[in-house]
């Protein structure tokens, strides 16, 4: 009856890119836990990882388009700790797009368990002044109809 | 005229606690900016300064009182980088107690210049259970009668 | 002819264990290349992964075995600086085996280009007096056989 | 009777350069110490610190020297554990001195006892070229002159 619901449902987790991070000691302070600023280091890495699967590095960002994506703001809720050895997934979703400014939603989940949530909004800015400049077209186009 | 509000605006501002902070290139990244989770342990450290200025330490924290205060979330506003041999200074105020919480809004500032906002918000969690317990009372005296 | 050194050679590589590493922003400082300390911590990343498909993880060690591994020293040369968005590659090795001494020595790679090269000391100690203990029997096995 | 050599040794050791360095949360690990690589962070704040009271910034390095001090190799002993709120001392002393390298001696110390001491190894390279170059003479005149 409702499968084509459930199918969608499915269908748009799938779709939703994660990106896996191990806790090692490096990770965590002496609460036993992850320290609190290195979840915003797991999530830049999903979100070039991210970046990178739709077909642009920090190389081409910088050499081609002669932008750099900038972290703007940050909004991060801290649920539960992650531990050593826990094997976590990092998610990576556009939430928003502007001119020059993309917000993305990004989960840190250890099994079927949020952690973390965090909402980043960054800034396409030009290399050469620093200032706001369009997402360049390529660049948008790609952000718009991947996940 | 107006010289005494003038005193209490700078009163007021004298009485923010603030921790300088050095810039070394451990901080920085290739962008050539202090790399943006870093502020989160610069404003770490100033909270921890102004605690220990309250008269209380992490030791104190864990061994006398058996809890350990734990970030809950952050909003933070990256407005301008700050870069390598910069002296930065890290204010903390306390914006709100409520029974288990504390809210602290924090700044990043090189010279008059405000770089990062940030509003961080703690719980003061047992340290058996990891649950929210009851700022203790000498602690959230401190809290409330300093600036 | 020489099919069988060739051989060898391929094989004794292929019997070195090596960990993928990606550079990334927070990898990285304000001179465009990897920070010095941070090699450090792609190598405990390498130890723990090699480690790991051993068969043991750090619950393993600190639950089961009451043991903890500690680097006690670090020799380590920088030899060519890797850059944001390399593809690492860092090599484990045993180099030696005492009663309570791992010595290991690791390579960190960026295509067939030798970029920093280690000699990392650790010690077995108990998790009660972090005094030196043995290397548990079952560990020092698979150190010995595996490469 | 020996009150001179005493007082060599005292004024000896008062020539030390040392910066003070606290162990905070963001420093340590699950471990309940300080995290190894850790150290090299506080070693480079100390080198540093006191460059800059020889009168030396990175920005004059790189300004009006065009060159930048890249470290070339450590070697460096973990004797103690250093642990969260510690208030450590960084000593940075000038062991040798080539046409382009210089190598530091420098320990972590904890009131009176020894916890880690290094060798660390620096080259002077040319901002342009990255190839060694000659410490420039007013440079390495100071380095030769204070402690």
């Amino acid at each position: 009856m409702h499968s084509e619901t459930e199918f969608k449902i499915q269908n748009s987790e799938l779709k939703i890119f994660m990106w896996p991070v191990r806790v090692y000691y490096q990770d965590t302070d002496a609460g036993g836990v992850v320290f609190h600023s290195t979840y915003l280091n797991f999530m830049e890495r999903a979100r070039v990882e991210w970046l990178r699967q739709l077909g642009f590095d920090n190389h081409d960002l910088s050499i081609t388009h002669r932008v750099i994506f900038m972290v703007r703001s940050v909004t991060i809720d801290y649920l539960r700790p992650a531990r050593l050895d826990d094997l976590l997934r990092v998610t990576v979703e556009v939430a928003e797009i502007g001119r020059s400014r993309v917000i993305f939603t990004q989960q840190v989940i250890r099994g079927h368990t949020l952690l973390v949530s965090a909402r980043v909004s960054v800034v396409c800015v030009s290399l050469e002044t620093f200032k706001p400049v369009s997402v360049p077209a390529v660049i948008r186009h790609k952000f718009e109809s991947k996940p």
